[in-house]
């Protein structure tokens, strides 16, 4: 007998987190069908060789790696010694495992293209909901098992994806009601900056350091360029650079200003241009802007960025993206553009639950329960309960004869909102006694009213 | 560069064969949600020790160990190599492997209950929908990595119980109109067979060895309980045991002649004349018999058993279940009797699709292509695609412009069955031509026609 416990880093979600959980990803999953995008679902494990050497020394070591089964067979214990030699010499070895958890959504995805692409259909348009898993050290807010919302475009260079994807943001969090700000850079703009600082060896140093920027201040980032050896002068650009201010067309006009000679600058901030004017009719009240601090430093983006930023709340970004050039190429297959976005769905859980963004019925599954008062009784309020279950509403009878403050306190411990008592009297005359458990009202009613009344419940939840 | 391949037993759903799950997925939640039970979701990844020694020396084999990260750090080396020495001996080992993947739905739940039982309100009504990962050996219908689907009723010795499952059962494959025969037994029948058999102890070898009857035939079963020792008398019983036939009542009848003398017998049958006779007036045309040569072998049911096959294909089980006396004494909680069933999500998705009973519809998730014609053109696409959209029509705008053919092509590879044409002239007469693909036919429409067209479309899917 073993005290029962979870890893470190997972969770258990119960009926209120699943119910608000499926509430986000249903929405969010509505949405991208709406835009046209299809659902993929790939395996949690991978080859670890699919996974290997796609994250960086760092992100490699985070992956969950899959002990090979028959390990333990005595006939394999010399292979099984030589390779865990391997892997304490760093190497990795097929023997004690070649398989690893997912580690995030889009390697799978480029893996599956790249198996497939002969049979797609292109401009790609695919979504992909589901858990991936990192050997992070588990903090607050981070876990071990989470989830990644992923919708990408590949196949296409047309900015209007880009527009699509802007729109598709504003779409959602409209639906979720959740205000936000989409932050939009495009790290051809970047790679002008670095030019003018001294080449595009300075892209990946001048975007990681520009990334801190909201967490250590201008001071430190200089100290950090400064460190690395950029000239002062380089720094003075970058700090007025950084300090671009005003509406979308004072920004752009201000970065003209400064690197418009860069023919980079002019090719990225056209491209911003174009998506901001497709998109600005349709975007409703989302607050759309242009943000050059914006850089999404270490990754593998070459155009548009994204980064979505929830209002009226402290929290990390709750969203990001961009436009790459090539998504498949590591898996041999070459010359596939394309462009994504995430959404950081426990990070979005976090602030609706913050701002009480959740619909209050989604608590509500069952809408009644009807008490249990003998086997004559209970044999009718099957009758009446199945019948309200076959039109889609959520009823149970309790499970056995008891008291009724026994019945009385699961309906109340399960929030269901309405009681039925059928009893000898109501077998007798066909109507039920109705109670509303908030409101402690009653009424008698026979079944067709009761389904009725249920019907028009479930068109008007206010009710 | 590797060439991409799949860990063997695992597959990737594309978007069609998503939608189908869904389907399946869907239709059985919504029947849990309306019989009352609430969604849990357990990690993927649980402590070695929860898992272990639950399913038997077999299926402990089968567990997915996760490596511990770490392992290749060289301070760890002679720890590591330990614990390595400690697996090859055939013992666990954490320095090696802590946490494996979930082998099934039930331990998960059972260590759930047991962590929280002080906050449930019981009976526990929950239900589970997640993938469980098992190291078989892959074979055509067998997969590393499956869903299970799960539904228990916790808390309660109720018989109600037992009839809810069955009308659950018969509600879920009425909704997939999957027509279904659900068999019933009772392991009480099974203890008394084995009683007048010479004891106890031959319940299990009688359970498995009938569990096998319809794989083998009666001549190996006789004789494989032969081979254990079991008299002759004793197996001439057992024939006559399964040679039970007629309908129910006529089957009962048979029993009582058989093995009414035992307690135990008795006690079952009348606890299946209960469930029948409660839920037979709400089953409609699903098919529910006594089959007593259901015996559902090597686990841990006291009561009643179920199982589901599916009527006019060869398949094994699609679905099964039955009472257990005791979820979480395992785990330091005793004293929690229950009742669960099971769906077979990927055997009931091969039968849909032999019988071709997914609705076409699922197949078409945008409703209608707007061709791009230019940009001036595809500007006032946007405009009318957005009103659509935001009414939750899938709609898209083709992605830049080309040739008609190329356009023409993706909207019939992605299935999709309308396109609208918005070119000089229609942009002038603030009319778009809507084209039905799979009919040839074209229209003239204004905005607000072709809104009301897809809504009524969307609620008469035929049309």
């Amino acid at each position: 007998m073993s005290k029962p416990g979870l890893p470190q880093g997972t969770r258990d979600f119960s009926a209120t987190v699943v119910q608000r959980r499926q509430y986000i990803f249903q929405t969010i999953r509505r949405v991208f069908e709406t835009y046209g995008f299809q659902p993929l679902e790939t395996p949690a494990m991978e080859n670890l060789e699919t996974l290997m050497g796609k994250y960086g020394e760092e992100g490699d070591q985070l992956i969950f790696k899959i002990l090979n089964n028959g390990l333990a067979n005595p006939d394999k214990a010399d292979r099984s010694r030589a390779a865990l030699e391997n892997v304490l010499a760093g190497k990795s070895s097929k023997d004690l495992t070649e398989r690893a958890l997912r580690y995030d959504l889009t390697i799978p995805f480029a893996r599956y293209v790249a198996m497939n692409h002969g049979q797609l259909t292109f401009p790609f348009k695919r979504y992909q909901v589901q858990p991936v898993w990192r050997a992070d050290r588990p903090q607050k807010g981070r876990y071990r098992e989470f989830y990644q919302c992923d919708a990408d475009i590949v196949g296409s260079s047309s900015l209007q994806n880009e527009t699509e994807l802007v729109l598709l943001y504003a779409a959602v969090f409209q639906a979720l009601q959740l205000p936000i700000t989409l932050k939009l850079n495009n790290r051809k703009v970047l790679a002008a900056l670095a030019q003018t600082c001294g080449g595009p060896e300075w892209m990946v140093p001048i975007s990681v350091a520009i990334d801190k920027l909201d967490k250590i201040g201008w001071e430190k980032v200089a100290a950090e360029l400064e460190n690395k050896g950029l000239p002062a002068a380089a720094i003075e650009k970058i700090k007025t650079y950084l300090s671009i201010s005003g509406n979308n067309a004072q920004k752009a006009t201000a970065m003209r200003a400064l690197l418009g000679s860069e023919a980079q600058a002019e090719t990225g901030l056209a491209e911003l241009e174009t998506i901001l004017a497709q998109a600005q009719p349709f975007w409703g009240n989302t607050t759309v802007e242009l943000d050059f601090t914006l850089a999404r430093g270490l990754n593998y983006y070459t155009g548009t960025i994204f980064e979505v930023k929830a209002q009226g709340v402290q929290m990390g970004s709750i969203g990001g993206g961009g436009r790459y050039d090539d998504l498949t190429g590591l898996f041999g297959v070459p010359n596939l553009p394309g462009v994504g976005i995430s959404f950081g769905v426990d990070r979005i859980y976090d602030v609706m639950e913050e701002l009480a963004l959740f619909p209050t019925t989604l608590a509500e599954t069952t809408q009644l329960l009807f008490f249990h008062l003998g086997q004559k009784e209970a044999a009718e309020a099957f009758r009446w309960m199945q019948t309200l279950r076959a039109a889609g509403i959520a009823t149970e009878l309790f499970h056995e004869q008891q008291k009724f403050d026994k019945q009385f306190r699961y309906a109340e411990k399960k929030q269901i909102p309405f009681v039925a008592i059928l009893g000898s009297d109501e077998l007798a005359a066909g109507k039920i006694v109705l109670k509303n458990l908030s409101q402690g009202s009653q009424s008698n009613m026979g079944l067709e009213d009761l389904l009725l009344f249920f019907q028009q419940r479930a068109e008007n939840p206010s009710r």
